[in-house]
């Protein structure tokens, strides 16, 4: 395990600066788990995740002469942000490589920390292999986002602080990508209390540290693919895999349409944007991947860094998924009235209609036929049945394509 | 203003229930305005909206002969949630007047805290009418949502809060509808320190509190419409206007659009979902309509209760609105290849094909011409330009469609 004297010191590093993010209980979370699940919220953290604690306390460990020279970075995601705001507040010149495909925004948030941008590589693995040339061609300070202690240390402080608020904590479920972050905090639980359960959570598309943890060695994986971007990672790191198996109980995997599932939950119940690496402790317990009744559970939701047309993209699948929007496919007569028919009996429903499309020229298509595609809002599950009879009882043929 | 002991009672009875929500500085919309603003975040309340705590107070405070014969309340929202949680609690009979069009969540939510439910009337100002009756009839207490004086010291304690956690508040910033939110933050907090500016704001769609507050009389609006569903009241309360003509020193407006941005940069920049009426505040800061320069300013969000189609309509137009995606109609030739080229440049620019249309029959069309519709996505102002002059450069006429 990390050593608890460094976690103890990171966190009088970062104290004035980084947030005590609050711990507070889920209530719906707790009635379906018959649980007292707490969910400790940071997504609320400054630059919006967890990244800043372990960025800031290394930053604020480095030599005078290393904030000097600088340092460099590679990330496309939390980590960027991290260092960005940290060397800005230590008034470090501070460069991050990121692969060029990175959104704008995430660009534009790093710069705006006064950090110099480098766009290079096609994806992070080639980002992160230019960093290291780049740090050493210049002689800066590579602050690697999780195989470091002082990394590790700081991310640790959310174990103190969990500790802090809810002393008799049964168990802990923290997201899994390169494992810096579930090292820290189980080294720091531990470390307090032996008796806490710790277990991490890794994707079903990311799954070399589950493998990892499995087989005891470190086992990589061929590619990785997840909505969960914060813990996609290919390869497992031999520095942190030696913490994981000290102090981690179990590690567990969700899938992406389970964290998609969690991710809506948290923004409709919790009024909480999380991103996918910071849901998946959430989708372990919407989906009973852990056995946690009469349990004290803290859940770390672990960033909110996640693209809106993602956001948009989950809301619109949820919809269809819990009952709430419908799509049909209805072959009427193609002559005038036929629509007004299908739209009359939709507004009896009290179905709002929110897209519609017109087809008759389909070689499927009788002549004389036409197949309209409509998308309605309804309230649930009754109100598609009530859909359904009603468009029966007209004598219309009509398919589901959701 | 309302008695001061009213509302400290009010803290004492919701207390160990009711959630302690946190204010937080946000250093975003701080830099922005050159300001210290802090976020109070009712939108985290349980049920997801401060309107617990006034429903909360009030019922914990009914006599032991109006507890048993059972209370009733008027509401498609927050507080049809309040006095059911609240109800629960107390083990109280509750019967919740809903409008007919109340979506499915909303009512299971009240039955889910074992709230009978009547679907009575085709808007609010009818449900409350039959909610009138129906306490009548039956002999029950009705919970007004907010002229009453125990609903008002519940919302007040909102105040104590803030002036808790930070004595030296220069202003703070409160959303209006009926007024009783801001009536009990206003006495609470001028009671304390009568030199706390307290600002209201109204949706300019639901302008009658505003006008009242002018007019120093009660002044109601023909219709209401606003994205800000909280506080679209019509009519002028006599009961809170008299309170706010005693104790708030401004009330401003602002409009849907810059509500809509407001409920995006709070999703965005805070990780939080809040409701129309509780992003009021933060649009007027993000749309200078107050100076806070050098101030301390807290700013009440007061729920989080948005229907998530409609966030995903404010993202999807926030896209549009702030570069990251954009709409063209390209007028190609209609021959095998055409299509090719135009996608080839979009690929070139790194433009995300979203969403495609064709049409070969519009009359404005020359025969042998296409229009496709297209949406791309983008990553900001300039990027956009560069899809432009690519499309110019191929001597390719198009248009705009944002």
């Amino acid at each position: 395990m990390l050593k608890f004297n460094l976690i103890e010191e990171a966190r009088e590093r970062i104290k004035d600066i980084v947030v005590k993010t609050p711990l507070s209980l889920a209530p719906n979370l707790s009635l379906l788990s018959e649980a007292k699940i707490y969910l400790k919220k940071d997504n609320l953290q400054l630059t919006g995740a967890f990244k800043l604690r372990g960025a800031f306390n290394k930053i604020a460990s480095l030599s005078e002469a290393d904030r000097k020279r600088g340092i460099t970075a590679a990330s496309a995601g939390n980590h960027a942000q991290g260092v960005a705001f940290s060397a800005n507040h230590f008034n470090i010149p501070a460069t991050i490589i990121m692969p060029e495909a990175t959104p704008l925004t995430k660009v534009n948030g790093v710069k705006d920390y006064g950090s110099e941008v480098i766009l290079k590589g096609s994806n992070y693995d080639e980002a992160y292999a230019y960093a290291v040339k780049y740090a050493k061609e210049n002689n800066l300070a590579f602050i690697h986002p999780f195989a470091d202690n002082e990394i590790i240390a700081g991310q640790g402080t959310i174990g103190l602080e969990i500790l802090e608020d809810i002393e008799d904590i049964d168990i802990v479920i923290v997201p899994v990508g390169g494992g810096g972050l579930i090292s820290g905090i189980s080294s720091a639980i531990k470390h307090k209390n032996p008796k806490v359960k710790i277990i991490g959570v890794t994707a079903k598309g990311a799954p070399a540290m589950k493998e990892s943890f499995i087989a005891k060695k470190p086992i990589d994986s061929l590619n990785v693919r997840t909505i969960a971007d914060g813990i996609a990672v290919r390869d497992t790191s031999e520095f942190t895999l030696k913490y994981i198996l000290e102090s981690v109980d179990d590690i567990i995997e969700v899938c992406d349409e389970e964290i998609a599932n969690a991710i809506l939950f948290l923004l409709e119940k919790q009024k909480l944007v999380v991103e996918g690496a910071g849901a998946v402790g959430v989708a372990t317990i919407l989906h009973n991947k852990i056995d946690v009744k009469d349990k004290k559970v803290a859940i770390l939701l672990s960033g909110g860094n996640i693209d809106v047309t993602m956001l948009s993209i989950i809301i619109e699948k949820g919809l269809l998924k819990s009952f709430r929007k419908m799509k049909l496919q209805v072959t009427l007569i193609d002559k005038p009235g036929a629509l007004t028919e299908l739209t009359e009996i939709l507004r009896d429903c009290g179905a709002n209609i929110v897209q519609i499309g017109y087809d008759r020229t389909s070689t499927s298509l009788a002549y004389g036929d036409a197949n309209v595609t409509i998308a309605v809002e309804t309230k649930g599950e009754s109100h598609q049945d009530e859909v359904r009879t009603k468009l029966k009882a007209y004598k219309l043929k009509f398919k589901e394509i959701n």
